[in-house]
């Protein structure tokens, strides 16, 4: 990946990586290769017999009679890495200098960093940016607060929170070996919608601590985003923040999810021919993702809806479940149907998955309504393979590799932070999902979140919601 | 100002401004003026009939018969603007068409940003960058929590810390007034270092609040700055955090301008011709700096040292001492000397003012020692101006516009963060103030802030005496 590089490659229209790329490991070789015809196709040959799989093939260097190459290989695992490079080397002339594990070169050093919007060449420059100049601007800001947003970062900038519990699927495994996917999503918010965001690792597993700890640094920005915290803390702490702070809270997993699930679930709808009041709905899980899609389906109309977390069915009244389950309760499973997935998933037309790898079997989906759709957005291994989905019988099947948060949550923040909208609302959030559901170019049912068109659409759709 | 503009202009030898553009306002007068030979002569003519002072001269734009010019004017105040603007207008040929407060245009959206230190031109560049490339090395960090240091931004990042109780001169206007002193902050960290700061707005008064606060989000930043934080809160949490928190605490407001002032003082003392041991110093002024100069100069070596607050000079004993004012007696004042500043002074060699404009009188300076040396750095106006300093009889003196402690901070921190230190130490420090010293071209006493060497210097220096 180049560095500092503004010019585009052309972006892919698909945004889905072929299922036979999933679960590889991926590396560079550096190889010195004899120049002379038919060498790189030797090589090239002898990983794809090896059962490799080649990504880029760069020239970096040539000398007089050695070219230098980096060739991207996708392989089973580390056995599978080491039988590769022995094909190579059975080709004779070619030497492998080196092995690279891009993925983890690239993280070196962290991924974003904090960058000055002005150059000191003088010290009338740092007259200006600093003593004595600026304490004419924060007179100014102590004359009329408001205009903190015009002459500070914070109007454009986030912070993303995170204490660490719920880290992907890794689980609690503590806010610092979480800070590189905050900074990944850092770097996602500023390259595709251009809001800067902090991450800020709290040592804090409950909602109390989290809450105050936020409630007393928020103010050095225009919004917080909560990554990564397990439920029920999340809840908790997301309810309390939004009634103790003016600016906009948003929990990614929870909301994020839900929007991009709604988003595809209304392009899937019309794709399979359905109508929106009529459907029926399951969610297997019941975690902060399966309580959100939850909401947000049911917000957008959906009423008749009935979640599942590992002991069955949610209805109200079921023995054991806590304030967040029977809230839950409150609005789903109007029928008050009991039993496991494979009782309660029969005659349903969609399937949402936020549970575990494997869980939903073909023959379940056999028994779905006609012209079912399926979405298996567990981690790392869908519920069900979208193949066995389709196979089964399924109109419409997705996993989680192309419903990705990256479609909601840059928009969304962009939208909020222009309003200076307080909060984010229900209505922001179906905004969201409408802008990003339009956005899909058919037959596709989301579009490339690499189009920036995307998320300035979202952006613009959550400022106007937040402005009625 | 330049943005975005790497490409520097020569850097200029002296960073002390001239008196005559003190305490003026300067504004950026846009003009049409008709593009005819002695135009601009007569619009400079008027600019300075009418006192005004002009620095840059740009030319924008040419239409057919006009030229588009930029002026930068610095005047008294807003009548003189006025004023000055009337006299150019009276030249004929000439159409002010905006006056532009430059200064605070350049605070306009923040003066720093997070950007990312990748692009994201495909789909594969996610994917390594975010899921599911990025779980790998969370794992990384899981199994060597110490390779968070290498993989994530945190050990190039500081977070400065302030609680808005002591902005500059300006006092208790709280931390959101304050942004901008802290932006302007992390952009000279930046520019002169390469550290990412990351200013964190706590809102807190208290040390344990402002204590605690930071202790539970410390964890993704290398070093904390605290910043502009009133006494004696800012002892307490410094001291209080260096306990707590195994990284790098550094209250610049203190130490900083300690450093600074003693690296002045070395150069200081040898062109004075006068030897350290045996020099008398009198402080006044006893709070953040003034305490941290009396301890930096005695952990120097100086052994004959005086502080004064508004009641006098400080002795063991005193009624009405609080904690950190007894501690500053306990290794000054050995001769328990009583009384105001005009008593004190006379016959010592050094007087360092971090105290209240115009109090350090003329008749007090020539009953100091022979060859003393004046140190004013009272904000924005001097205890005595430079003249009447060496009018009075002093071998030195220098105000606080050309002792700044950006001399100090960037290098400070870049070294600490580098050796991986778990605090600064008082030899750091020392080790700044002697690399200070020696980067300083004679017959200048402190080095030009800009000249990025000074600030490599001091790294090296704090990140070796971090290593003794």
């Amino acid at each position: 990946m180049p560095r500092s590089n503004k010019s585009a490659r052309p972006k892919p229209d698909e945004t889905v990586v072929p299922e036979i790329y999933a679960h590889r490991i991926v590396r560079t070789l550096v190889l010195r290769i004899d120049d002379a015809p038919g060498r790189l196709g030797a090589v090239a040959a002898a990983i794809g017999k090896g059962g490799g799989l080649i990504g880029e093939v760069t020239r970096d260097w040539l000398d007089i009679s050695h070219v230098y190459r980096r060739i991207t290989v996708y392989v089973n695992d580390e056995k599978h890495l080491a039988e590769v490079i022995e094909a190579i080397k059975a080709v004779g002339g070619v030497d492998v200098l080196d092995v690279v594990d891009e993925v983890l070169s690239i993280h070196e050093g962290g991924k974003i960093e904090v960058s000055s919007r002005l150059r000191l060449n003088s010290m009338e420059d740092l007259q200006k940016v600093y003593t004595p100049g600026v304490a004419g601007v924060c007179r100014k800001i102590v004359s009329d607060p408001s205009l903190a947003r015009k002459y500070t970062w914070i109007s454009n900038t986030v912070a993303i929170v995170t204490n660490g519990t719920a880290i992907l699927g890794l689980g609690d495994i503590g806010p610092v070996a979480g800070l590189p996917v905050m900074e990944g999503k850092s770097l996602i918010l500023k390259e595709l919608a251009g809001v800067n965001c902090v991450p800020i690792l709290v040592d804090a597993k409950d909602a109390v601590t989290l809450v105050s700890t936020v409630e007393r640094m928020y103010m050095g920005f225009g919004a917080i985003m909560l990554e990564d915290i397990a439920a029920p803390t999340c809840f908790e702490a997301e309810d309390e923040l939004d009634r103790r702070i003016p600016i906009p809270v948003f929990h990614d997993d929870q909301h994020g999810t839900a929007i991009v699930v709604l988003a595809g679930l209304i392009n899937a709808l019309r794709a399979a021919g359905k109508s929106g009041e009529r459907t029926s709905v399951v969610i297997n899980g019941a975690g902060a993702a399966g309580t959100a899609i939850a909401g947000m389906l049911h917000h957008f109309g959906f009423r008749d809806i009935v979640v599942l977390d590992s002991r069955g069915a949610i209805y109200a009244g079921r023995p054991g479940n806590n304030a967040a389950k029977e809230k839950l309760a409150s609005f789903t499973n109007p029928s008050r149907l009991r039993g496991a997935l494979d009782q309660v998933a029969p005659g349903r037309d969609v399937f949402v998955g936020v549970s575990k790898p494997g869980v939903l079997s073909r023959k379940t989906v056999s028994k779905m309504g006609k012209r079912a759709i399926v979405f298996a957005l567990a981690n790392p291994e869908p519920e069900i393979t979208i193949t066995d989905a389709l196979e089964a019988g399924a109109a419409v099947a997705m996993d989680g590799r192309s419903m990705n948060n990256a479609l909601a949550f840059p928009g969304i923040m962009r939208g909020a932070l222009d309003s200076g909208a307080p909060k984010i609302t229900a209505q922001m959030k179906l905004a969201a999902a409408h802008a990003i559901a339009e956005s899909a170019v058919p037959p596709a049912l989301l579009p490339n979140l690499l189009a920036p068109a995307v998320h300035k659409h979202v952006a613009q759709a959550v400022a106007g919601a937040a402005l009625v």
